[in-house]
C-alpha cells in the first residue's frame, strides 16, 4: 500500500430504527402511535471523528435514541412529520456544531378491534394496508419535509393495456389491450416550505392523499404504468396545495396469463401466475409548476431504487 | 465410508408456492381470489424414485403445478379448502399408487378500492391484515381439512398483567398488573370429518372465526398470554360446531416501558420500546371434548415452530 | 356463542431466539460462538396457566432467557448440542413439574479474518455458507438430540437428468438428460440415544457430515433430486455411526434454459433464468436399519414444511 | 379536485432483478457467473409515455429483459462491470432517444465443492460471505462505473473502544475502552473515468479490495466506527489507483454485555446479547484528493439509506 492523500466526503451518522410505541391514555379510550424512527446528524466539525477517532463532538447514537424516546413523552407524537421536526430542531439548536441531518420515520397503522359492533377502547389490530413515511432534512439552514407511503399493493383486473411500443431484435412481447396491472406503490411527497412554515394537518393530508392515490389508480384506464403513475401524482398535487412534488417507485408486478391450451382450456384472463422476479420498475416525479426545486431535500432519502 | 444398511422413512414431494390468481369476470363486477398453493404427494410405491432414481411413478412436480392452474379454470376456487379438496381427490383417484399427500394454501385478502364512496368493480387494494391458511391431508384413506390464519397482529394497551410466577436464581422479572400485550396470531383449526363430509361454508366460517378471535383477544382481561390463547380457542370452538380443535402459536411481542427516569420523566405506560428478539413463544391446542383425535391430520403441517 | 366443553391439548411455552454470543478470551486468540437459542417447556401441571391464568408454576420466559445467558458463562458452549443438553437438564431437574420441553439452536459460523496470510486473533468475518442446527427434546423421561444444517445452497451445472416420468392430461414437461440442478439443503440428523449417552464429538461430526453431504451431492450423477437426497443421507449415515436417521427438505430451485431462439441464438445450457416460485419440494428420511423409531424426537421440530 | 399545472421531473424505467446465471462450459471444468441485473433507461423524449400513455418510444421492459439474457450468451459476462457497460452501450446506441440510464448488478459467489481434496468440475456451493455490487450510470454523455459489496458481516471481540463523547440531558451511555464491534459493510467505489477508459481488471480489483477492507477492519484499533470506516476507505484507495472514491454504510450491530450480576456472575466481555434494532448507522465517503467530483454518478444508486 502506497501513501495516499484523501479527504472526507458526504457523511452522516446516528441511530436507526428506533421502534417507539406511544400510548395516549389520558382517557379510557387509548390511542396508539407506532413508529420506526431513524435520526442521523451532519456537521463539518464531525470530520475529526472519522480522521482521528476524536469523539469530542460526537453526539452519541445512544443519546439520539434516548432523545427519541424521551421526546415521545415530553412532546407527544402529533404526526410523524411534526415529531421529526421537533427532533431536528432539538439537535440543531442544542449542539452548535450540528448543522443538519436527516430524520426518517415509518408509521404502522392500527385499527380498533370490534367487539360486537363497538370499536374497543384499548385493543387494536394492525392494519397491513400501507406503511406511512416521513422525513425531515435540515441542510444549509433550510428544513425540508416529506410525507409518503409504501407497501400499498393494488391491482386492477381489467382496464389496462400495453401496446404501441417499438420492436427490435430482442422484442418478443405481444401487444395487449387487456391485462392485469398490479403494483406496490412507494410514494413520497415534498411539502412546500411555506406550507410547513404555516402548519399542515399532516394526518388529514395523509388520509386524503392515500385515498386519492387509490381512487385514481382505480379510475384511470391505463395505457401503461407510466401514465397511471403520472395521473396519480397529478391528482395528489391537485388535491392538496401543500404538496410541491411527489416521487413514485412502482414495480410492475407481472401477472401472466397461464397457458392452459395444452389442456384444451381457454383462458380469457381468468387464471394468472403471479411472478416474483424480474419485474418492471417504473419511477417518476410529478412536480407542481412554479415551485422552487429542492434536490437537497432528497439527499439520502430512499425513493427510486 | 463403510457399507451401511438403510431404508426410506417419511417422505413426500411436489410443487411448492404456486402463486395462482383467479379473476372471476362473468359480470363487470370482478372477483379476485389470490392463493399460494403447495401440492405434495405420498405413496409407498414412490420408494424407487429415491432408491434408484426410477421416475416411472413420479407425477412430475411440473405436472402438479399445471394441475393447480388448470383446476383454477376448470373448477374455480370457491374457497381454499374446497380447492385443495378437489386437488387431493384428483391426484389420489387419477394415480393408483398415490396414496395421499398434503395440500396447503395461503390466501391473500383484497378489498375493493373506493372511488367516491363506491367500491370499484375491478380495482383492488391488498388488505395486509391477516393471511388465510388451509390444508388438506390425505392419509390411510382418510381426509383431514384445516383452516386457519397467520400474520394477525394484535395489541392491547392495558387489561393485561403477569404476576404470581415462581422465582429462582435466574429470575429477575418484576411482577406487573398493567402491561402492553401484543402478539401475532397463527392459528389453525381442524374441521370435524363429518362436517367436511356434510359440506361447510368455509368462507363464512373464516370470517366468523377471525372476528371471534379478535373480539375475544380484546375482551379478555389477560393474566397471561396462555390464558388469552385458551379463551380465544374456546370462543372459536363455541362459535362453530364444525371445529374439532384449534392450535395456536403466539409470540409474546414484548413492549418494554422505556426508562425515562434518567431524564427526570415519569413513564406511566406511555412510551414503549417494541423489541424484536428474543420473544416469548406460547403454543397451545384447544380441543373440543369428545372428538376423535387425529394426529395424522397435522403431519408436516407447520403449527408450533 | 353457546356453552362449550373443551380441554387443553398439546402445548409448550418459552423464550424464542435468544441471540447469545460467547467470546472465549482466556488467551489473546479469542474464539466466538454465535447462537440463536429457543427454550420451551412442557408439563401437565401447566394446564392451569392456560385454563385460569394461574402462573404459580410458570417458569417465566424471562427466566428462561436469563438462564440461557447465565449458562453461557457458567458452563460455556462446547457445542450447540451440549449447551442445549445442559439447559434441558437444568429445567427438568430444577422444577418438579417441568416434565420436558424442546430446546433449539441455530449457530452462525465465523472465519478468522486474514491479515497478510495470518488468521487474526480477535477479528472475524461471518461465513454465510450454512447455518448449523441442533435440538434437544425431552419427553416421557427420554432425551433426544438432533444436529443439522440449513441454508446450504448447492448447484451442479451438469450431471443431472430427469426423464421417465408418467404423462397425463396435465403433463407438458419435456424430458431432459442434462439440466442444472440446484437446491438449498435443510437436513437434520437424529443421534442414537446410546451415542448421546456415551458422548459425541458434535463439532467434529458436524464438519464431517457437512463435507460428506457436499461431496455426495457433487459426485452423484443425478436421475432426480429424490435419488440425490437418498444418496446424501446414506453417505452421512455411513460416515458416522452415531446417526440413527436423517431428514431432508430440498427445494428444487429451478434454473430454466432461457429461450434465445427468437434472437437467432443457440443456448446449449449456457444461459439460465433462476426462478423464485414455484419450486419443487422434495422431502425424505433416510433411516439406519435396525434402530428404534423415535417419532417423539421430532415433535414440533421444523423439518418438512 | 381543482385544475393543476404540473410537469414531469426525474424518472427512469426498466426491468429489475433479472436473475441470469451463466455457465461457461467450453471445457469439462465449468464456471458459474450468477447475477441479479437491473436495467433502467432515461430520455427526455420518454415524457409522453407518462403524460399521454404514448408508448411509441418505450423500449419495453420485457425487451430489456430479453437483452440481458441474450447478451449473456452473445457477449458473455467477464465481470459485472463489463457486462453492464455492454448493456448500457447497446441501449444508448441502438435507440436515438435513450440518452442514458442506470444499470445495476449483484453477483453471488460460488465455491467449488471439494470431493476428497479436489475442487469439483461442475458442482458448486454458494459462498454467503458477501454480495458483489456494480453499477453503470450513463448521463449527459458520460459513463460512470462503480463496484462494491454488501452483506459483509465482520466482528472484532476486542480492540475497540468508545469514549470522549459529549454528555447532555439525554446521555446515559457509559464510556468503554473494550467492546465488541460488529458491522455489516456496504461499500461502493467509483472508478476513475480514465481508468474505465483504459480498462480495469475488475475481478482482480474486487478480490484485492475485499481483502484490504477485511484486513484493515481487523488491524485498526478502533476508537469509533467512524474512524474504522475512514481507515478502510483510505486503505482501499491506497491499494488501487483506479478508485476515485468509496462510500460506506455501516450499521453498528450492537453486542451488549449481558448483566449477569443478579446471578452472582462476573461477565468480563464474555457473554453478549446481539441486538437487532435500533442500531447505530454510520455512513461516510472517502475521496481521493484531486479527483473530479461526479455526484451524477450516484443518482438513484442506493448507498446511504
Amino acid at each position: 500500500m502506497s501513501d495516499v492523500s484523501v479527504h472526507l466526503g458526504a457523511n452522516k451518522y446516528g441511530k436507526a430504527e428506533n421502534r417507539v410505541v406511544r400510548i395516549v391514555r389520558d382517557t379510557p379510550r387509548h390511542e396508539i402511535i407506532d413508529l420506526n424512527v431513524t435520526s442521523q446528524l451532519r456537521g463539518e466539525a464531525l470530520v475529526d471523528s472519522y480522521l482521528t477517532g476524536d469523539n469530542g463532538l460526537v453526539v452519541a447514537t445512544d443519546t439520539q435514541k434516548n432523545t427519541v424516546f424521551a421526546f415521545a413523552k415530553e412532546h407527544g407524537i402529533a404526526s410523524p412529520e411534526e415529531f421529526l421536526l421537533t427532533l431536528s430542531k432539538h439537535f440543531v439548536s442544542s449542539f452548535d456544531w450540528i448543522e443538519g441531518g436527516l430524520w426518517q420515520a415509518e408509521q404502522y397503522a392500527w385499527d380498533r378491534i370490534l367487539v360486537g359492533d363497538q370499536p374497543h377502547d384499548h385493543s387494536f389490530v394492525r392494519s397491513g394496508k400501507a406503511t406511512r413515511l416521513a422525513t425531515v432534512q435540515v441542510v444549509d439552514g433550510a428544513t425540508h419535509v416529506t410525507g409518503g407511503l409504501k407497501d400499498l399493493t393494488v391491482l386492477k383486473s381489467t382496464g389496462s393495456e400495453f401496446a404501441g411500443f417499438p420492436r427490435d431484435t430482442y422484442t418478443t412481447l405481444v401487444e395487449t389491450d387487456d391485462r392485469v396491472m398490479a403494483t406496490t406503490v412507494t410514494g413520497r411527497w415534498r411539502f412546500l416550505p411555506e406550507a410547513v412554515e404555516a402548519g399542515i394537518d399532516y394526518n388529514g393530508l395523509y388520509e386524503e392523499v392515500s385515498a386519492v392515490l387509490l381512487s385514481t389508480f382505480a379510475s384511470v384506464h391505463s395505457l401503461a404504468l407510466q401514465q397511471t403513475l403520472w395521473e396519480m401524482g397529478k391528482a395528489a398535487i391537485a388535491a392538496r396545495p401543500e404538496i410541491a412534488e411527489i416521487k413514485f417507485a412502482m414495480p410492475n408486478k407481472h401477472h401472466f396469463v397461464y397457458d392452459l391450451s395444452p389442456f384444451g382450456l381457454d383462458n380469457p384472463n381468468e387464471v394468472f401466475y403471479a411472478a416474483d422476479r424480474p419485474y418492471g420498475l417504473i419511477e417518476g416525479t410529478v412536480v407542481r409548476d412554479g415551485v422552487a426545486e429542492a434536490p437537497e431535500a432528497w439527499t439520502d432519502v430512499p425513493t427510486f431504487v
